[in-house]
């Protein structure tokens, strides 16, 4: 578990490395619903994810070995420990499939990574991470499943409950439990959180179903972002205790939360971004009708080009 | 003149037909600058850019004829006219040059407005929504020239001030000086304002160097938001008292500063909603090491595809 001075002395150890990302209000009416919603606007993080929280957190607070830090993701989170360690000049290398998109491997390769490409699949990829690991002595950060990691998504909620503190509700898209770990260890039952998850990536719900995690099949547009395939112990257990409910949204809905943040907001967002949002549009959740919802769009990590 | 008073005014009468859009604060360094910015991020408006602002103003501050009110414009001033009047529940007439994409005019009758499309080029077009106003007795929304269009995007750098009193300098594009001279009008100067014009669309910096309006020929990537042929009167009036300087960037930059906003933000903006950053990393306006410089990003209304 992770407690809220843990999320403290994380939002004071990151503090100038991560972006305060801004809230903008809405009438629910304007997306057709009630009442007024907050989004939490943290694809303008660095790298287009709230990631670099964790990633940061998790290098500033503990000795890190000559050998630098070590990660398995072609996504999100590779990102944010690549430019995490850039940032505090610290080696990073990262390994993905040998499957990768070149576009994804040149971004990682941007921020100033040693990417390995190796594996046929995520799974082969992480376990010669992990070899990696054990070989050179350095520091592996997991995408989730870490009380670093936790507390540092946990400054999402902190900045959130300053910017926006009338928050009754607070919905959060779930992959492995990282994210809505951190914010429901900050918000400690004073604020609903609720889970989103893709019908086709429903990790989260599936360990509550099942009194603890269990492995999934993941898929749907949301994956590359959200397709953990088993939730984090860590999460898991912040989720028995102070998250109140876990709603799944078919993919459809996902696409028509982005397409309803560009036509209204101009905004982009990736599909696991849209998530969060997607449960109002498709019904998934239905606010009180003076409840006061925050969202959280945590990602925009996408090809612009695919909205109209 | 707009006075101080007028924009407080216009802040009471538009407010909850508004949203108050965010700043980001970001350091220079992470474009290549120094120091710190803050971006007000205006784009995130309704209809996709601050002219919404006026023209709930205008809208708001005078009996409205049975015959509605009445606009010559296919962008931005147009949708913000008709956005306005549905919300008031006011009929609009807007006027379009026959040539005008099939995509615009669905976006203005998407709106609620009548979309008249008469004339060859912009100059037909408003020559007969004045013609047709003369007739109607319907109300004529100027796109710049008008005390209550002025005092209306004023409002935008009230709400700025109180996000970020801190700004030594304001940076913002320049089409006609509608938006200029709302937010010089407020600042009274108290901070530096800077205008920023494309090379290919000079209409204040050839006023200035005129001691009038003068007619310049417009074009370029921002001509259909910033391409006003000759500054307005309240605009140029404003600006020779309140506006610090006036400094041209070429298209390129403007294109750079487009992708910058992506790559850096994942925030998409026009051309026009750019051209002000663009002033900046084109070394167009070099701030001092420790001036605190406010950037605003007036326009999202952009094919989002067209970044990589």
């Amino acid at each position: 578990m992770v407690c809220r001075e843990e999320v403290e002395a994380a939002a004071r150890r990151i503090s100038g490395y991560v972006r305060e990302t801004p809230i903008i209000r809405l009438r629910g009416e304007e997306l057709g619903l009630h009442g007024w919603l907050v989004l939490k606007l943290e694809q303008l993080q660095h790298t287009g994810s709230f990631k670099v929280r964790g990633a940061f957190n998790a290098i500033l607070s503990q000795p890190i070995p000559a050998a630098g830090v070590i990660a398995a993701s072609g996504g999100n989170h590779g990102a944010g420990v690549a430019y995490a360690a850039r940032r505090l000049n610290v080696p990073a290398e990262i390994f993905v499939p040998e499957s990768s998109p070149a576009v994804k491997v040149a971004r990682l390769r941007g921020y100033g990574a040693t990417v390995r490409q190796i594996g046929a699949n995520f799974a082969e990829a992480q376990a010669a991470c992990r070899e990696r690991a054990a070989e050179t002595g350095a520091l592996n950060i997991h995408a989730y499943d870490q009380a670093e990691v936790l507390a540092g998504q946990g400054t999402l909620a902190r900045e959130l409950e300053a910017q926006a503190p009338e928050l009754d509700t607070v919905l959060v898209a779930v992959g492995g439990g990282g994210l809505i770990g951190g914010i429901a260890s900050w918000y400690d039952g004073r604020t609903r959180i609720v889970g989103v998850e893709p019908e086709a990536a429903s990790t989260l719900w599936s360990a509550v179903q099942a009194g603890q995690p269990v492995d999934v099949e993941v898929g749907g547009i949301a994956a590359d972002a959200l397709g953990a395939r088993r939730a984090g112990q860590l999460g898991f257990a912040v989720a028995q205790r102070h998250v109140d409910d876990v709603v799944l949204v078919p993919d459809e809905a996902i696409l028509r939360a982005q397409q309803a943040l560009w036509d209204e907001l101009r905004l982009i967002a990736e599909p696991g971004g849209a998530t969060a949002l997607a449960a109002l549009l498709a019904g998934a959740y239905t606010p009180r009708p003076d409840e006061r919802v925050g969202v959280i769009i945590c990602g925009g990590n996408t090809e612009p080009g695919k909205l109209a």
